[in-house]
């Protein structure tokens, strides 16, 4: 259906809608648990606890430099399990397409999904398709579950952090905002940025498993950035962490649109970066098995725990010490 | 936020996203897995084989008789699980609501879902929210994914499907797609039609766990209807299905407004039946342990299982054999 369109009939559960599934999309998925097209795909035993998220993926526009929405709809639930110290057994996908959307885009995004789910060693196990009427939507909405199993007998321990542990960071920020930004159409912004969506699994799994509750809990800083991922782990932490300013790893080219438009990189979101708190004493060494993956390469420790009133706070590059808070005003909408 | 709407800044990871989500939605959904604010809710060890499942639901209007948006992205993934045998254990809510939606009308919604939730003995375990622009979207847009466990060691098995099985039908067709075509602006029918919606789990589970391999297979007849369905569980079992048209269970005001408008209630969807292939020998015990549940008081053989090429047929109220197929003009979008 190369030059085709999706059409409301589509979505009615008749002929056509049969077709676009079994033709289309789990062409794309094809394996044992989604082909026998039950109402629910069968995993089977999973030995282990299990950890169960989901994130919408509504991204304009739906393809950008490093990425796209499919890529971006399997990475983000995998991390979401990764930062839990879970490893993704299966995912669904559950498409909002609107009447008129190139049948084109739609199997590049799913390619996109199902390249991105062999990287992160997991498979589509079930799904649902709506369309709805042109105007009623925006082209197409990827909303992904997961359902995960502790690997390592690792679990997020917020209630752990102390004063002296380390905040570290693993590669540049704001990457994927800016990539998504640029791509956006009636912005001539010219700049070498990808974005940095990435599964990553495979970075934190094994170092959870090799260094267990000396890593006291991780996030994936997307939406909002660092700075507000942060303040979440601050606030469930209830600690205080100290930034030093002069060591967050921001890209040249990202530094110098956010100089051009106003934004602060601590806010951009990330789409294959991780906030780590990890125990002071095993920092450096934690640091540098990061640093020997591909997607930690540019692994930094950015901060500390330290005494005193919970939240976030950065030391800046003049020597002074200033609150870093959620962000009120505007940001920019729909990056993931 | 009663008189309140939403803004894109609920949607951008700010200050206002955190409290949207921790004032208005975790606050629906309170519970000891959700309320950590972690990537993903941590459900322990489950015992027992593991389903999966996920729907999307952009029904139009969100609110009609008998049910709504949220009271649909419950029980829908609810059922899905409950036809493959599964008991649900926890479902995922994920949101896309539209800029300027009345703040009313997402607590009306997630209030809907919370009493769905504990009449069918879920919890929602994770979420996400995003917010597109008016004109990107259409109110609010729900996916619901679903974990739950086989729970009395039964499983789907359609190619133990043979002649002599009979075909059950829960209760009437078509209540909910007419309550909603009722309910749709600009339509001046009037009839007293509420929709069917409801979870099925504490109909179909206790009876898988006491009939065992003599239900062969459930689907439950949603969008496309029984008809649709029908042929989808035809072809899985590789098996030929006849209809007496004359026990097809459908409430008068159902047919009346379909034989205004020219709808096969066949092809009406349902949001709280189920469609099962017993063994014919078992099929009245079946029947009566259907009825002893308010969900299935209605119920009917409606068909058999015969010899012949795989498909659906129809035996007429006059004694002719017609083809059931697939329907492909148009039908009715957005009812789910």
């Amino acid at each position: 259906m190369r030059n085709d369109r999706i059409l409301l009939s589509h979505g009615e559960g008749g002929k056509r809608t049969r077709d676009l599934i079994a033709e289309v999309i789990a062409r794309h998925f094809d394996n044992p648990v989604l082909s026998p097209f039950l109402d629910a795909g069968l995993l089977g035993r999973i030995e282990g606890e299990i950890a169960f998220t989901t994130d919408g993926y509504v991204v304009t526009p739906p393809f950008f430099p490093g990425g796209d929405i499919g890529r971006l709809a399997v990475c983000g639930t995998v991390n979401d399990l990764a930062v839990c110290g879970a490893k993704a057994v299966a995912i669904s996908c559950g498409l909002i397409l609107e009447e008129g959307l190139p049948a084109d885009t739609l199997t590049r995004a799913l390619s996109s999904m199902r390249e991105a789910a062999a990287e992160a060693g997991v498979f589509v196990a079930c799904g649902d398709t709506k369309v709805v009427e042109t105007g009623k939507g925006d082209g197409i909405f990827i909303t992904t579950a997961g359902v995960g199993v502790l690997a390592a007998g690792w679990k997020p321990a917020p209630g752990k952090v102390r004063p002296g542990d380390r905040i570290l960071l693993t590669g540049t920020m704001g990457d994927h905002q800016i990539a998504v930004l640029i791509a956006r159409k009636g912005l001539s912004i010219e700049a070498p940025v990808r974005s940095d969506v990435a599964p990553l699994s495979g970075l934190l799994l094994p170092l959870v498993g090799r260094f267990g509750g000396k890593v006291r809990f991780m996030r994936d800083p997307t939406r909002g950035g660092v700075g507000v991922t942060l303040n979440e782990m601050a606030a469930a932490a209830g600690a205080r962490f100290v930034l030093e300013e002069a060591r967050l790893p921001v890209r040249e080219p990202v530094r110098g649109v956010c100089e051009i438009l106003g934004f602060d990189p601590l806010y951009l979101a990330n789409e294959g970066k991780a906030v780590l708190i990890v125990d002071g004493d095993a920092a450096e060494e934690i640091l540098a098995a990061l640093r020997e993956h591909i997607c930690g390469k540019e692994a930094a420790v950015i901060g500390e725990v330290t005494e005193g009133a919970p939240g976030v706070r950065m030391r800046t590059a003049v020597g002074g010490l200033r609150a870093v808070d959620y962000p009120v005003g505007d940001q920019l909408p729909r990056i993931c």
